[in-house]
């Protein structure tokens, strides 16, 4: 199963690349012609969006119409690539917020732009690298939605398309925000987590995504609420699992640095359970392991076993396997016109707690 | 006539400030629930947005409108308050970008949310604020693609109102992003500060709104070309008498210290003139109050007096004048349906020239 996941993902990437490339180069030709900056500033969002990902969110959107409808595929393929626009949006603005170094295996936009104003020896280049990853991230925003207006879908579809991106990334910013506040509290809960789980994470990488298809193919709205169930489920399950990861995880395949999250003291399910477990000494280790800088590769390998001896890794293992369940079981009742697009969704599910990036 | 556009921009805002109240208060009940700092979060936004403002370019919105079209036109007027958002997002991230204190009379939103965090005891206040600021814009972007595609207009206006939206605002990113590297540079040409002014300024405050109505109306392509001469022309006569009254203006008719320009040391055509005539004493006070952010009373009051001995004052004068001519013989090849309509956007030039905020 798992597999079939990874085949029909890596053939959905290779179909949506070639379209990515050309609208991204289509920009650069555009807007580069304004001033040399113009062009340098496009071609790092064109560099940055292709990149890398595994194109989860457009391949979703792509089999969700699938189900219900089988003409106009070409157009909602070419539409579907909106969604890294968002992704290259979000992910931008929010590397700023948590001071991430490493996006994808390279620099963060804004680090990108903060090497630029060293080597160009203007002043103050953390504020400038900053200053340009926010007009980046707009600026991929604002493409996201030309992208779908753009687009030959009808007019009803393209404005309830934008209706819907406005409507569902408003929820992702609140998450957002929550992700933030939770940071700075030293008592939370597994439902405060849960719930920037729902919004941050499954929203966006998933409702989203699965409703952009969905919706164009004029799903009823019961085939619509058991989507969400589906979705809502699938997104937490993958936060869960990205939390793993983020501690226990291989730095090479996941494309960042794995201390990260214990640097940025994550709130996570996996930490919250290991406060609750840990005796005196284990909880001198998540003390002095969390938010910690200069952290060394040993104490990282100590703070990985608390997490363990906890039982904090299997309880996360297991809470990740139930909302996947959850996921499953919700697409049991949906009854579907093409059988391949179900076949994507269905084993996402099963690639979701078992993918090692 | 200047008292015409100010009777009409005055008694449109009075129309539109209880629907921009109603659909802030609405998101604030919609997504206020969700956790404290959330409703927070958004009362901040309609603070910010229903704070100031003259509403100019809504009001040139609905009047572009009135002049072909006489139907929709309480729906358009609803629309028209998207540019308000739109105007809260460019606003709220410039002045981060800016380090920009003050903004209509208030905190900047950066500002707003850096005091939060110093009251609650958070680290790093300015990087929250900043954070806070980053999203508070992100979401006033977002919303003002909701007040478009949930309006009652149809779907294909809806679309293409969208689309326009994404297109200009592009170009203002661009403006954007070149009045910040023209603040690194030495020398700087006044056709590089007139690109910023079209981009920038132009096409946020009159071709996006002008469009905006114009569009939905249904005008024809000519009518459109003699309205985005019009819209440009006015848009950067708008700018160089906003970098008058940045130097000379009234500290609290304009909202925002008078002091910032210089301390941000911004590329105007008014210094870029006074550097072309300066001998070398004049040049002197030019170089030490520019950038400088401990400029005292009297410092400022040497460096305006140079741009008067300059005639850097009567130069940026007599260039606004252009401009505001051009923009009224632009709109002399106008055939419209509705007078009213016309007599706004004709008026508004004249009070383009001679505003004191």
């Amino acid at each position: 199963m798992e597999n079939f996941t990874k085949t029909k993902l890596n053939d959905y990437k290779d179909e949506i690349q070639p379209i990515l490339e050309k609208f991204l180069s289509e920009k650069v030709q555009e807007y580069g012609e304004l001033y040399p900056f113009a062009k340098l500033f496009l071609e790092h969002l064109a560099e940055f969006t292709l990149r890398g990902g595994k194109r989860l969110r457009p391949a979703l959107m792509y089999y969700s119409y699938m189900m219900f409808e089988d003409e106009d595929l070409d157009e909602v393929k070419k539409v579907s690539i909106y969604l890294e626009l968002i992704q290259s949006f979000l992910l931008i603005h929010d590397d700023i917020m948590d001071r991430s170094l490493l996006r994808r295996e390279g620099d963060t936009m804004h680090k990108i732009f903060e090497a630029y104003s060293l080597q160009e020896n203007f002043q103050d280049d953390v504020h400038f690298g900053n200053t340009m990853g926010i007009l980046n991230g707009d600026l991929a925003c604002l493409l996201a939605y030309e992208i779908i207006n753009s687009s030959k879908l009808s007019t009803e579809k393209k404005s309830a398309l934008s209706f819907l991106v406005s409507k569902e990334i408003t929820k992702v910013i609140f998450g957002q925000i929550q992700d933030i506040i939770l940071a700075y509290k030293e008592d939370y809960s597994k439902e405060e987590i849960l719930g920037v789980h729902h919004y941050k994470t499954a929203i966006y990488t998933f409702k989203l995504p699965v409703f952009s298809g969905a919706m164009l193919a004029n799903a009823s709205k019961d085939k619509l609420k058991i989507l969400e169930d589906y979705a809502i489920n699938c997104g937490i399950a993958y936060q869960i699992r990205d939390d793993i990861l983020g501690v226990f995880g291989d730095d090479k395949t996941i494309g960042k640095g794995t201390v990260s999250d214990i640097i940025e003291d994550k709130k996570t399910l996996l930490v919250l359970h290991a406060y609750s477990k840990a005796n005196r000494s284990q909880k001198k280790i998540l003390d002095y392991s969390l938010g910690n800088k200069d952290i060394t590769h040993e104490q990282v390998v100590e703070f990985k076993k608390v997490l363990e001896q906890t039982g904090a890794l299997d309880y996360s293992i297991k809470e990740c396997e139930k909302y996947v369940k959850e996921a499953k079981e919700s697409l049991r009742g949906l009854s579907v016109k093409k059988n391949e697009g179900f076949d994507f969704l269905d084993s996402v599910v099963d690639y979701l707690s078992t993918r090692k990036y």
